[in-house]
Order: C-alpha cells, then sequence, then structure tokens
C-alpha cells in the first residue's frame, strides 16, 4: 500500500518514499492512479521540489518536464527529448480507498493479490490514519501477530486483566488466500471493567481475538466481545487495518483507521506513537543491525503465527533471488 | 583559496579545514602569511584550542609552541625539542584580496598558475563572502557552468522571462590559459522589467552571460546588458568571484563578493543559501554517494561546459595518480 | 567499576551500559549484589523498559520475568519455562563503596585484584560524583597520568604557574600491585597566591603530585603541599578516585569524588566537563578512528608514565587474545 486515497491533493500529487527510493503518486484525469518516480533523469534532483500543472511535472532545477507515463514531454532547450530522459513509472491502483503498488517486474501485477480490506469501506464511518515509525517492518509485523503484548505495553489501553492467560486458548491457521491468521478466543472470562453493569450482573465474556496478516506486511486486526449466556454483542464488532509498507531499512509507513473523533485519534496516536513506537525502537537498538535468527531468540507457543510470517518471507525472498538468477542464467544463454 | 585576507584576525589568526584536514592561517610580521596544520603533531589536538601570540600558537594542551615554519620553538619540559615535533606548511600568497594556497608538491606551486581576478580589486568597491554549503564542489560547479538554472530555480530574481530559450545563443569555448567558457548571448530580445522605461519606449537588449571555470573549481561571472539599438549599457557591466573549495566530500567553501549595501548582502544570501543550496542538497541525498557518470545522467547541449569542466578533473586526477605511481616506480628502482 | 553504590535506588536497579552492552544492577534481598543483561531474551527489548518487584525484573513487552541469578521464574504464557529463557550474569561485588565487577570468565574474577581505595572510606567526608565522557576512555587516561595539562588547560584552577617545570622531578615507578606511578615532587618551590600569607612572609612550598593508575584505568590521584621550611602541610593531603570504564568505544563513565560542598560539585563539574571533556572530544574527532600510535606522536619525557600504561593494556590484550586462541585449540584438540 502506497497512501490513503484522501492524503493525495486534489490538484497535486504526493511524494513519498519506499524501499529506499522517492515516489510520485498523482490521479489523472481520467480518474486512473499513476506513480512515477520522483527523480530527475537530468541531475537527479527530487522532481517534488519543482511545478506541477495539469497532470505534468516540471523539474525546479532546469525544466525538463514529464506525464504520467514517464515521458518527458518538454524540454525547455530545444524541440528534441533527450534519448533517456524518461522517470520509472510503477503499476498502481485504487482499491477499498487505498493505494496499491506493484515494485518487482510489471507484468507479474495482479491485482487479485491484494488482500481483502473490504469491510474498510462498508464498516462504520472512520479516519484514515498513517504514521511513520522509526522501525524494520517485520518488527512491527511481529508485534501485531502477538497481541499478548498487549498485556503488558498497552495493559491501561487494551489489558484484559490477563484473562487471555487464564481463558484464553490460541489458534494459528492458514486460510485459502494464503493469510496467517492468530487467533485468541476466550470463553466464559470475567467481563471488563466496562460496560460497568457486566460485573455488578455477575455476566462472563467470550472475546475473539483475530488478527491476520498477508504478505508482505498488510494485516487485519478484528474483535468480537459478546456475553457469555446470551452471545449478544457487548461492543459492536470491530475491523482495523495495520497495513505496513517499508520506507527504509529502519522506517515503515504505518496505515491505520480509527473512528471519526479526535478522541479515537488521539487514542491511535497514543497507543502506536508513545507505547509501541519507543518499544520497538529500543529493540531495533539492541538488535543492533544483527539478524533477528542470528540472536538466538526464545521462541514460545504465542511467537508462533509471527514466526511463520517471517519464514515465509525468507521464502518469498529465496524464490525471487532463484527468479533472478534464472533470468541471469538465461540471458547469458541467449548471448 | 583558502580565504578572504580580510577573514583574518588583525593579530590572530583563522583556522579552516580543506579537504578534511584544519590549517591555520596567520600574517607573519614582515607581511608575508603562512599556513600550518591545526593539529599538534604531541596529542593531535588543534592547536587553535591554544594561545597566539607574536606568530607563535602553542598548544592548550601540554604548551609546546610552534612558529610560522612549523618549527617547535618551546618545549615547557626541557630545552630540547622533540625529534618530529613538526607542523606540515603549505605554501600561501595573498593575491586580489584572497589567499591562495597549494596542497601538493611544495616545489610544483605556481603562483602563475592563481586564475586572473583582478575585476577584484579594480571594479566597483565590494564585500566579500564566505559561505559553507553542504555539498561536493563538483555539484556547485555544475550549478554555475550552466545558468539556465536561473530560469527556474532563481526565476523570481534572475529569470529572464525565457529570453535565453527564444533568444540566446550558447558558445563554449576553451581561452588560452585553459579556462572553459559557457557563453550565452541575447540579442534583439525583449527587455527585463526593470528600468521600466525600456518597455515602453519598444526598447530590446543584448545580453551577455558569460562564465569562466578555471580547475579545480574557481568560477568568474560576466554579466552585460546593452540596448540593442545604441549599444549603451542598461546596467554597468559586472563580474563576480564563485570561487569553490573543498572543506570535504560534501561540504565547500564558496567565496563570492557582492555590492556593499545590506541589500546586496540579504540577496545573495537569498540567491545562495535559500535557492541554489537546498536544492544542490536534494540533488546530493538523492545521489546517495553514487558516482555522477554511474547514474547514468541525461545530457543536454547546455550541459556541455560543466561536462568538459567534469572530464577536465577527472584527467587531471589520472595525470596525478600516474605520477604518484611513477614516484614509487622511481623509488622502487633506486633501492 | 560499575557504580558508587549510592546510585542504585534502594527499591529499584540501575541500568549502564559497559562495553557496548547493557546492565542491570541491584541489591539483592540478603545484601548481596546482582549483575544481570539489560536485554530480554525472547525480542531483545531493555528490561528496564519492564517492572522491577521483589528482586525480579518483568519485561514490559511480553512479561517473561528473570532473577538476579539470570533465571526465568515466570511465563506468562505457561507453567514451562523455555530452555534458553537465561539472562548473562557477571560476578559483581561490593568495596570502598562502589560496585566492581568481572566481565571475564567468572571463574577467574578475583576481589584482591581490585586496587585499594581505602581512602575512600576512610578520609574526609566525600560525594560520589559520576560524569559520561564522550571519549575513549585511553585518552582520559593520558590526560591524567601526565599532570603537567594542568599548567595549560586547567592554568586558573590548578596551575602552579609553571614551578612544576622550574622546580619539580618526575619520577615513574612501579609498585608491588602493578600500579604504575607517576609522581611530580616540587621542592623549594615559590608558593601558591592562595594561602595569602605564605608569600607575604616568603615561605616556599614542597608539592607531591602523584598519580596512580592500575588496569584498565582505575586510578587515584595523590597531592600534598607542605611548607618547605618546617614540613607543616599548607592545605590537608588529598586522594581522590579517577576511576574509568568505558561505556562504548567512544564514551566513558568517569567517577570521581569531591568534597561534600555545592563549590566543590561545581568546581569539578567545570574542570572536567567544560575543561578536560571539549579538549578531550577534539582530540578524538582529530584522531578520527586511527590508530594512536599509527598516528605517530610526538613523545616527551613527561608522557612516559602515560604510555608505560598504554602499553600494559596492549600486553594484556595481547596475551587475552593468545589464551582464547588456546582455549579453541584445546576444543578442536579434544574433538
Amino acid at each position: 500500500m502506497a497512501a490513503w486515497v484522501e492524503e493525495v491533493p486534489e490538484e497535486g500529487f504526493l511524494s513519498r518514499k519506499f524501499l529506499d527510493k522517492p515516489w510520485l503518486l498523482w490521479r489523472e484525469l481520467d480518474g486512473s492512479w499513476v506513480m512515477v518516480s520522483d527523480r530527475c533523469p537530468h541531475r537527479f534532483v527530487p522532481l517534488s521540489r519543482g511545478k506541477f500543472n495539469d497532470g505534468k511535472i516540471s523539474c525546479g532545477y532546469h525544466g525538463l518536464t514529464f506525464n504520467g507515463k514517464g515521458e518527458c514531454v518538454f524540454n525547455p532547450f530545444s524541440q528534441q527529448i533527450p534519448n533517456n530522459a524518461r522517470l520509472s513509472t510503477l503499476p498502481v491502483v485504487e482499491r477499498y480507498g487505498a493505494l496499491w503498488f506493484w515494485l518487482g517486474d510489471a507484468s507479474l501485477a495482479d491485482q487479485d493479490s491484494i488482500p481483502d480490506f473490504n469491510f474498510i469501506e462498508t464498516g462504520q464511518p472512520i479516519s484514515c490514519a498513517h504514521y511513520l515509525m522509526g522501525v524494520n517492518y517485520e518488527l512491527i509485523a511481529d508485534n501485531l501477530l502477538d497481541l499478548t503484548h498487549a498485556e503488558f505495553l498497552h495493559v491501561e489501553n487494551f489489558g484484559m486483566k490477563g484473562s487471555l492467560f487464564s481463558h484464553g486458548k490460541q489458534k494459528v491457521e492458514v486460510d485459502d488466500s494464503g493469510a496467517i491468521w492468530n487467533k485468541w478466543d476466550t470463553k466464559d472470562a470475567p467481563p471488563p471493567d466496562w460496560p460497568e453493569h457486566l460485573k455488578r450482573e455477575g455476566i462472563t465474556i467470550d472475546e475473539a481475538l483475530h488478527i491476520r496478516w498477508h504478505a508482505p506486511a498488510s494485516l487485519a486486526l478484528f474483535i468480537e466481545i459478546n456475553r457469555h449466556d446470551t452471545g449478544e454483542p457487548v461492543i459492536p464488532p470491530m475491523a482495523n487495518p495495520h497495513i505496513l509498507t517499508p520506507e527504509t531499512q529502519k522506517s515503515t509507513h504505518y496505515f491505520f483507521t480509527h473512528g471519526r473523533s479526535k478522541e479515537a485519534e488521539e487514542h491511535a496516536r497514543k497507543v502506536f506513537l508513545t507505547e509501541d513506537e519507543p518499544m520497538l525502537q529500543a529493540q531495533s537498538d539492541a538488535m543492533d543491525g544483527e539478524d533477528f535468527w542470528d540472536l538466538n531468540p526464545v521462541v514460545m507457543p504465542s511467537d508462533v503465527a509471527a514466526i511463520r510470517a517471517r519464514r515465509q518471507l525468507l521464502k518469498l525472498r529465496s524464490e525471487e533471488a532463484d527468479q533472478r538468477e534464472e533470468v541471469v542464467a538465461q540471458l547469458n544463454f541467449n548471448n
């Protein structure tokens, strides 16, 4: 995921870095989206320092102008367009109020591989949020895939007073879409403090805390809290995207949604930016650039989902490396 | 170039870094200039943290004292001067109100190789300026050698409303001194907005915009604007030094002159430090330490002068490397 | 040395980094001291971000809890303790109001190798100070082992107006404990300005300025100033620890004591942090990561003690490397 649609200015563009490279996103007049390199091929300055007009970006240094196909359409110095004056482009589509891009071989881009986040558009009215976290995306995915950390790191906000440990059962599953799920189901557990009447009336609850991960790091969290006796919801079921896109090896775009209130916005910022991020940065500092596995981590049953996700990424990376080698071998053979 | 003469305090010294090494500059009683290493050979602290008196600098850590020849002239611990207590020195001379030094083999230092900046002393009264820019000097020289960038980056200050492109002709020349010139000459072009009467009276102008480059990066800019009909000057002819000396790989001393007014000072700071420098830093960041040529830049006719200058530097570096190898080979032979 | 005893909170712990690794220090209920790694073996976050209670530290991320032996004593997820859930520990003992640790093979830890700092507890009432200096510990030891620098760097505070050079004699000795001493003894020298009556009455002084170094960098400074005629003390004899423990290659814990007054505290901060540290940081910057000996330093008689200390460290490092090789060879042989 590159951005929320609403992050891109109406008659302008958005500049954002992914995997160490800067890109520009804008909407064409026909409503389609484009994504071009934010680096002029003449002297390498960011085109985002230039001027945008009518779907074309002019470099602020010497004026070369490019369209959304990455073509140079104006050279102030002559009628001739220099041969290699071209911007890289990436396939990008809109879905679920978000923009999705594909960094690999463009011919392999497959919209069907975008995970299902239908709930974003069909659920309660929401606000879209974007955070930039100063850690590697895999550490954030680890954090999300093991929600037991809420009992310690978010105890004031989400803590279940240990009922996860006393009454919960964990299941790790892979669904047909290839997603890894970590499902904690709590049965007949003491109710939370709120709403107040539950405790007074001796009502216990069932809670489902399910998180879903699609490679590389598109997560969705589903929470249900029901009365154990009647099965009636105590709160409306919740579904939230937690979509992570690397900016660099050590920073990550974090896309989230929350309720429309100022309170919900502040609550989310508090949890992500004052509880999660400092802990993850301390973790990142402590790991000091070493590989996760080389540090010989203690592995517990609660880690199974996160570890499966890490293994799947290793497999994908290894397959990609094999494919590249094959392409190179093929090229050598043909020559 | 190391400094403007007026930058060196009357009875003191100037400390400045060139090519990663710190140096001290001062004027001897006989009026000659000296340049010695700003690093004590005892414990390597900067001598500039010590005390300067009567043309001698005393280390602020343990008191070793050196004269302008780099000789240790006082050891507080004994009458004996330690053998290797010596500072490196560099040849340095005053010319055009500036100090010029030679980093190579001292026996090859040749005052005649200092480019002609006579106009600094013979022209209008000026103020000397020194900026420290956070980019490699070659990127600044590229910027200066292709003045068409003024149409985009300095459009408010120097923009000629496109007349460079519509009425201008570019010529790149090498003169007898080995300097590379990039000359833009505009004929019979629409006048600038100022002075106002030109447009009213239907007077067109001829403009000469000539920039000269001497290796490694001493540039001079000459501007003339004349009435096309009578040839009379619209403004007095202008000449400005733009002399660049590397501080480190990523920072450059920029020596310039401007008119004596506060306004002229502010204008220069605005153009160099709020228009040029941020663009050049964005360029430097985008290049991320990669070699200019490895990035396969688009090359346009307007780049010819800058590219010749880059090639000349490559040639000079390569010759220097050859000479060093020869010296080593000779030494080996003699042994 | 790890810390002053009084730096560790009564019912809490101290977190401090030594040689790039973070450690926790606390006092057990039986009064003994423990030192365990401040890094959770599960996800590597600092345990100091967690909760300390009853001599046990709980990780603030997922709740694993460890005692002072480094054992995991509670796993919120199950009765089972994961196999490799263990913290490294270090031997640590209290002596002279300070905590002393041993980073090497625990079986070789020898309390008798702690240098004698008995004067800390038996002398005048003192306050304990801890500074963090942003330079390598060997540069600080060099600084202390050559106290002539006081004549230049601390001339206002400790300068002896050159009497060290005119009336002083230096002796470098090694004592039975293996300590290196640098002893400056000044005889029949002009008195300091204070107390005032000395100069008025024409009384000269004898001064002993003796500094002692134990590897790796535990120093003690002894100062005596007596009337030359009667031998009576002009000021009470002074003894101060200057104990240095590396935090990283470029930062050092500096342990010191000074008189109990606010004035004494401010004086010490002024000397260490506004006179010594900036000079040492300038030195460190100038050395730019190069090895001290590779820079071919000027060596003077006043450097002899510092250079002997450096040589002893080189010898200790080389012996340690040999021992490691022997252990590896032995292991290979046994296999």
